[in-house]
């Protein structure tokens, strides 16, 4: 199995593209503080997300980003990436979503995705379901963000 | 088991005003098409999100939300009315995350909030964890959204 570090985007145009068992790195995207408070105020406000000095006294111990935040900013990694342009057909859904260290503005976030499984639908054969293990990982290569997508994926023929 | 409907943020200072079995509803937000726009073309470029001549040829028939940003309004209702204010210690995760109908730039979204599982941490006795089930409902009281979260919460006492 080869494991491909990036995938390109003319690579990547129907459900017969994405194979069991590969595994793709890309990225990055940088944290911008502004962001953060910004995402913060608008969708998440809790003083850690929203306000520095309150954040320096929170367990915490500063500003993080909203974990809805970290899935935004991740979202963009796989539609830039990863996901087909014009077969990618939506999501049911994502199970295991977590976010075992917190994420800091000035960090810089890049993905690694494992493709879990890629079958063709047996009721509709004009798509393939995927299951992937996507893992978000900050400048050091820690994991701070992890989930397991559902994507439905239009076939090719 | 009293099921209230709202939960004011007088009652919700800290882990204790938790309470596995309630049922609280509230909200509402609406969807707007430029937001919708607007964060599809920051987080999630995909042509059902950003472009509404595509996405009305596209398999949804027409514009809609991000997941990813239906869970950030959400989260933004979680804040306004469920979570305790100043006795949030953020979320380890979420399960079952999962979209069952598009939502669409005109809806209203409202949150039902059930509560799974309280229980006081014996490692850490000053918090408490917490489960619930939330459910994301359009104005026409289907749901659009849900999830299982975690959540851990300050202690009183």
């Amino acid at each position: 199995m080869s494991n491909p570090t990036s995938i390109d985007a003319l690579a990547r145009q129907s459900f017969e593209d994405y194979v069991a068992g590969a595994v793709y790195e890309f990225g990055a995207i940088a944290v911008d503080e502004d962001d953060v408070i910004g995402f913060g105020n608008q969708f998440d406000p809790q003083p850690f997300h929203t306000d520095p000095a309150a954040a320096s006294q929170w367990h915490f111990g500063g500003l993080i980003a909203s974990g809805w935040h970290t899935g935004a900013l991740a979202m963009r990694l796989l539609v830039d990436h990863f996901l087909p342009v014009t077969a990618s057909l939506g999501s049911p859904g994502v199970d295991e979503l977590r976010w075992p260290r917190p994420v800091r503005p000035g960090d810089v976030l890049s993905l690694r995705v494992t493709i879990l499984e890629a079958r063709r639908s047996t009721s509709k054969p004009d798509r393939g379901f995927m299951r992937t293990h996507i893992e978000v990982l900050n400048q050091h290569r820690e994991v701070v963000m992890s989930l397991k997508a559902m994507n439905l994926l239009r076939c090719a023929s």
